[in-house]
């Protein structure tokens, strides 16, 4: 079955993005240390590196059998204020490392915007929910990945929708910044651990989430 | 060489104790499901428990070598107030597990406490400095472990103090109380990632926290 999962990398004092993120610095003061482990590896989308270790088949399996993305709008680009800059077409250049539909949560309306290799983007204005429901509709039997930001995992977990996710603890303090699993509420899931990886430099952690009763 | 360690028990969502600590719970709400994964351990000193599992050698090594605990005024009691109510001796009974010197940050003075066993709880009202110390003295060439709470641990790592932590993660989310690993300021430490163990409900992530340039 359809399952709707996230992935993302957290330090220790789980931040995902330090303080300050800036069109700079996207990932905020120190926050590309975040991927240190990550771009040397040859599963890595835009790397040139070489690297194949125990992250390896982690970071393959994140994308096996997907169907479709959910991000924030701040995960797609920094602030504007408003209204959209058309010109700005995300982070990624021409070929965005995606290759299916994303799903962008934003305020502010825009027409689908198609990039090369297969991703499209869609913008939805009128929530998660919606957002669910229309990636789930373009995934089909596939699965969704909710790619982030901090706020966005933080609200698909509080809503009940995440069946399984995965923590890559980087040994690293960012002491500030955009807070994983904060403000979630007190209707919390319960959480089973499935299995865990040591790889350099990082630790993935994979939990699954229990069904509710009634569900 | 002595070191300065910590390990605790952690929420998935970063806290030690959930929220609305009390007299009756003084983990907080669903704070006891932390110690889930111990309490059933042969190797938990106050338990009837006879689980032997990956956990059992990790708790073991936590007392090993061991001369000197630290640990905040909450962790010892309930919040008085003010000056001491001398009848209080700790949330332990006459025979705390401790064995051995006890130095607990307070600001109210309070002649040593010897209790059955080998634990003996010495007051200290002049800061962290002082406690650190007066465990150095008592634990000479024996390893100090800061035993909480939260905001005792984040005190001493904000200040350099840690050689070296763990911490054993429970699939759980509590959604509020007391966070470890917060405010720590922006002379953060690095860190290496030790080794990992995954066990029946909980892992440990042990790590190590770089000698600073100079050190």
């Amino acid at each position: 079955m359809s399952k709707v999962t996230f992935h993302i990398a957290m330090s220790l004092d789980g931040y995902v993005a330090g303080p300050d993120q800036s069109m700079q610095e996207p990932l905020g003061r120190e926050g590309e240390r975040l991927h240190d482990w990550f771009v040397e590896l040859a599963a890595f989308y835009a790397s040139d590196g070489t690297e194949v270790n125990e992250s390896t088949p982690v970071v393959e399996a994140w994308t096996e059998n997907l169907g479709a993305y959910i991000m924030g709008r701040n995960m797609f680009g920094p602030p504007t204020g408003g209204d959209w800059d058309e010109s700005w077409t995300g982070w990624w250049g021409e070929d965005p490392p995606y290759h299916m539909p994303v799903f962008v949560l934003t305020h502010h309306p825009r027409e689908p915007l198609k990039m090369k290799g297969g991703t499209t983007f869609h913008f939805v204005t009128d929530g998660i929910e919606s957002a669910l429901a229309q990636a789930r509709e373009a995934a089909g039997d596939r699965d969704i990945l909710v790619a982030g930001g901090a706020s966005t995992i933080n609200q698909f977990l509080a809503a009940g929708h995440i069946d399984e996710f995965e923590l890559s603890v980087v040994p690293i303090f960012l002491g500030g910044g955009a807070r994983l699993l904060d403000n979630l509420g007190g209707d919390l899931p319960g959480v089973e651990q499935v299995r865990v990886v040591e790889a350099p430099g990082v630790t993935h952690l994979l939990y699954r989430v229990a069904a509710k009763s009634g569900d």
